[in-house]
């Protein structure tokens, strides 16, 4: 079996499939795809042949001869691949269509608002500026989180839905660290907060997280 | 059974779900939320305690108890829940995980960055032009389309992935009627083109068409 995952440290997309990767224990090579150098490794041949989207990540599983773009499918794929490992998605179909509903909150309606080429296109097209981009930001992580905060109520207990964890948190985590990373006051947020707390005593998220790739870069 | 659909006839990811609904066969009350008038119904009560995140659709089916928010959430809801109407997902593994990425690929990567909420905060954030906004959508969908493109060659039949209608060309026929919309040089894209004439074809896609909604605005 050889699974490989390119990506990005910082990308979120990349860190979802991480954090399933580790959770359900498999061994992966991270082969890393430098969004910035050069302009992005992203953008050029080798990688636009195995993803011609120019985005991270990409998954490659050579035995099954699988090559997937798409955090969410292939988090999907993992999960019905290796159920025998911790589910990512609960059985019934309509807890399974809330832990969706909860994750894709956060995949369809924060995050590719808030990626790089979005903000390098308001930084090239409309003038942003540092300030603005941050307030970009700001805008659409707190829209979103307001809305997940109330949904939460409802049924997160130590994790978005209930006692496991689910699809929910591998998307929620890594949009939590791009709300510190954007000075987002989440002290509004308490049960995002708690979430973010009790996945990341865990080891799946902590070898997962940014800072723990061989392409973080530290300041 | 009482289903209901919340959404607008312009709205991708409402159009997306009035086609599953079609393809499936079930008969739903569809209840229009004005996304414009007085500022937009869905930013106000009642709508907001339907779904708190201020966006369409909400899906409601009475007997279940179910209310959820999330068009791709509600399309796989729909196809666990009806497996004997036409299956909106393959059954292997492999192939679903494929039909899904082309599914994200415009529901993640071309939808949310081209949606009203995102034109109008270029407008009053950004001060952009009618002319900037048609420039950002444009921009926005050649990038997914270019991509796609590319992607469908390997496995597109009739259809995306195919010669049965999935939850791919569910997706991308409301990006195309987008494109259309925003001027996109569809001439380009031959497989798009394609699919998008072989999908009008058929009722369902006909029946969710923006035109033939009780909401639809005619100018």
């Amino acid at each position: 079996m050889s699974l490989q995952l390119h990506g990005y440290w910082r990308s979120s997309a990349s860190y979802r499939v991480r954090i399933a990767l580790h959770l359900k224990q498999l061994a992966f090579d991270y082969i890393p795809v430098h969004l910035v150098k050069g302009g992005g490794q992203q953008k050029a041949e080798p990688y636009t042949r195995i993803n011609p989207s120019m985005l991270v990540p990409t998954f490659i599983d050579d035995d099954e001869d699988v090559v997937l773009n798409q955090s969410m499918a292939i988090l999907e794929y993992l999960d019905d691949k290796y159920p025998d490992s911790p589910q990512l998605l609960p059985s019934h179909s309509l807890d399974k269509a809330r832990v969706r509903a909860l994750a894709q909150d956060v995949a369809c309606d924060i995050q590719p608002i808030t990626n790089l080429r979005i903000l390098e296109t308001l930084k090239s097209d409309f003038n942003a500026s540092a300030e603005d981009v941050k307030a970009w930001n700001q805008k659409w992580i707190t829209t979103g989180f307001d809305a997940l905060e109330k949904r939460l109520q409802t049924r997160s207990g130590q994790y978005s839905y209930g006692y496991d964890v689910t699809l929910a948190d591998v998307c929620l985590i890594p949009q939590v660290y791009n709300a510190i990373r954007f000075e987002v006051d989440m002290s509004v947020y308490p049960l995002i907060s708690k979430i973010w707390e009790n996945c990341n005593k865990l080891d799946a998220f902590k070898k997962a997280a940014p800072e723990n790739q061989v392409d973080a870069i530290r300041s």
